[in-house]
């Protein structure tokens, strides 16, 4: 029997075992969730020795544990792959929207429905049950695995980038692979081949020192809230085009061959429209939505608030003013450079009649991949074997830090192989995962290893 | 014993009194204080009757009741003088900067604590007290005297015009007397012949009809808050000159005279800045600082919020932000003009990517006094028999719409007799009364009304 043939009869057996997976409330930010993200961590050990890979751990960090397994059967001459994904989950809250118990998964016609099912329990499995087929059928796969589950995937990944500093060694490898994406949809087989960065302050202006009444103080003293307003609508033009000096220096342009290829990905504006509530698209001129929504840095006011904000007229002239600022960022800005510029930038428009505090909150780098490496073009290769067409190669608006992480520590590329759905509901409540995707997710991966194992 | 004598030897039970009042949290704008500001009328109406007016009722409006009392004792011939002042009083949050619980009023040093000791519960109490310094010594007071005091003034007045309107034989009267600003300094005695208008919305911009993910969306979707900031920053430029179109049309110009009389205010740059709580003073370079926060037209942002403002990052691209905006106006701007003309110049410039709500919040007329009236002849001279020196003329930053209301309505002026200080904070947190002109003000009370009988 050839992998393959295993895998599509074995699907009752993985898919039992994925519900398992998925019954562990192994929630990563919440402390009183500690022992059944221990109980994932095992679980998930112990199935990887099952499926052949002939160690496995789980290995401390400050926070929780990193599962790590290794199989190395395919030889020195062979690639070596790096697994990644993670198996905690976000909180299930807000409950009362859940049609069903998100801790109790349930099948709905193709979908199971649960809290992680694509985010992601049921795609990292997927890279469990491909090893299981090479095993059950010619022994070992036929390229050497490494995998690396985390998590606290969902709390930010506080400890990632020192565990995999600090095992350098034990984690290189030629490519690492991530399913923690998703395709266009069911019969639109994609690869995400760029993800955009992120840089995040926290802006505090101080006008006078305490709350004044506008009427006594108003024309004399500058007012927090209306500085704060005058210097966010410095940061960017009517379309979004930001204006802070120098932000755009480091963005990699698109070139003809890459917008020509981005202009390809299926796209439906009223459908679009229609899925983000609004009566119109808003941005850059010179681009297209799409460009804009992941080719383009863009900068976005996440949270403000200062003065009084109750029901009701109150005449204040409040001390203080706040705001979230982020700012997604494309290859190849640093994150760290644009805190820096847009921070210096705010603190230089502020009048002295002002004091101003910035804070860094977060940052990820984004990244790009290429889409010719041989990796690339393997798990290209694999997609259309199984979907039966090519895939669309595509950006994506979010931030996925690790593959930077990966590319800046390890030096190596990842292939990011999603097999989830655009209406997964990640982070929301009825989040799902489309069964026909999980068990073509395994033979595409099977056939990724055999191609790879071929080169 | 002299009714000056009287109102000397019994500071103690007047304050004891003022505790009392300042104990009842009669908020006006929270719902859950009904009942208290009911409390605060009905406690209000016993005192007057204590304090010897034969009437004194607590009559009902469509919003909060109005405290009505007259005694007319001082026969047809004597004027007639309307005294108006407020119980209600403004929400004390943020309640954590607040030294000592806004209504547990605590004495420290010469001042008493607590939200509305100086606006306005002292001062409307200081007419209560000098009516009964007439009673207890002489019978009655030289002049016919009748009360009007509101519980919607830091609501916006809702009930009032309609009230005076309902009422016009009832308030009848040849001038009307408020003690609701505040002195230039302790031993600096000023009456204010100016107030300035007001116009006041809240304005909401929707963006997306749901929150969305910023890295999904943002580039392609109008964010409303950077959208609401962007509108607010075209209000107003860097110098708080406000570039409504039309906004100063109306604006009756400050003649020579009357900027030379306002230079001759004192006025100490580094005191001001120090009460204020600024490093640097802001606004119009034409204009003096006195001349901005009194006689020029301002536009205050006093409150703003939108998206998330929890601790942490969150990367939401909100559905929603809002804002309340207020004007200060000068004599000839209308209030509903200016709502009108800066509701039209919002729609105008909200871009079609989002939608903008406007609701009027509230609005009061602007005024102007004649310095030479008889009454403010009389007061001048009261304040100098008690301070020792002439009163300064001054115009007030803020709105006492009454005031334009009482021209228009009952076609009386009004004198403007305040006993508040520059510092007492109204409405922030540890607002205060100084207990010295709490008693002054009752003397200078005493005079006025004995010059009047004998005009």
């Amino acid at each position: 029997m050839d992998p393959i043939t295993y895998a599509q009869a074995h699907r009752e057996q993985f898919l039992a075992e994925l519900l398992e997976f998925l019954r562990i409330p192994s929630v990563s930010t919440q402390a009183e969730h500690k022992p059944d993200i221990e109980q994932a961590a095992s679980w998930l050990r112990e199935q990887l020795l099952r499926a052949g890979f002939p160690k496995a751990e789980v290995m401390p960090t400050p926070g929780h544990p990193v599962v790590y397994a290794e199989w190395l059967a395919a030889g020195p001459d062979a690639p070596t792959l790096l697994i990644y994904g993670h198996y905690d989950v976000q909180p299930p809250e807000p409950l009362e929207l859940w049609h069903t118990p998100p801790f109790e998964p349930t099948i709905i016609g193709d979908d199971v429905f649960a809290r992680g099912a694509a985010d992601d329990k049921g795609q990292a499995y997927i890279h469990v049950k491909a090893a299981e087929s090479f095993k059950e059928t010619v022994g070992a796969p036929p390229v050497n695995l490494k995998c690396i589950f985390e998590g606290e995937e969902e709390s930010g990944s506080p400890s990632l980038v020192p565990f995999i500093k600090g095992h350098r060694d034990l984690l290189a490898a030629d490519y690492a692979v991530i399913s923690d994406t998703h395709i266009l949809g069911k019969e639109t087989p994609s690869i995400v081949y760029a993800l955009r960065g992120l840089a995040y302050i926290e802006v505090k202006v101080t006008g006078p020192s305490i709350d004044l009444h506008s009427g006594v103080y108003g024309g004399a003293v500058n007012n927090p809230i209306n500085e704060l307003c005058r210097m966010i609508a410095k940061l960017q033009d009517d379309d979004g085009h930001i204006t802070i000096p120098g932000f755009y220096d480091q963005v990699r342009p698109l070139d003809e061959a890459e917008r020509a290829e981005l202009a390809r990905i299926p796209f439906d504006l009223e459908a679009w429209k229609e899925e983000a509530g609004v009566k119109q698209a808003w941005g850059e001129a010179d681009y297209t939505i799409i460009e804009r929504t992941s080719a383009r840095p863009t900068l976005d006011v996440n949270g403000i608030w200062g003065g009084y904000i109750q029901p009701g007229a109150k005449t204040v002239l409040p001390s203080e003013a706040h705001a979230k600022i982020s700012m997604r960022l494309v290859p190849d800005q640093m994150p760290e450079e644009i805190t820096e510029l847009v921070s210096d930038y705010l603190r230089e428009i502020a009048p002295p009649s002002v004091s101003i505090e910035i804070q860094p909150l977060h940052g990820g780098h984004g990244a790009i991949i290429d889409r010719n490496s041989p990796a690339m073009r393997a798990a290209a290769q694999a997609y259309e074997q199984v979907f039966g067409k090519p895939p669309v190669f595509v950006r994506e608006g979010g931030s996925i830090p690790v593959v930077a992480d990966f590319q800046q520590i390890l030096g190596i590329e990842t292939v990011l192989m999603g097999f989830g759905l655009p209406d997964d509901r990640l982070h929301s409540p009825n989040e799902k995962f489309h069964l026909p995707n999980f068990y073509r997710g395994i033979e595409t991966v099977i056939h990724f290893l055999t191609i790879m194992g071929q080169k």
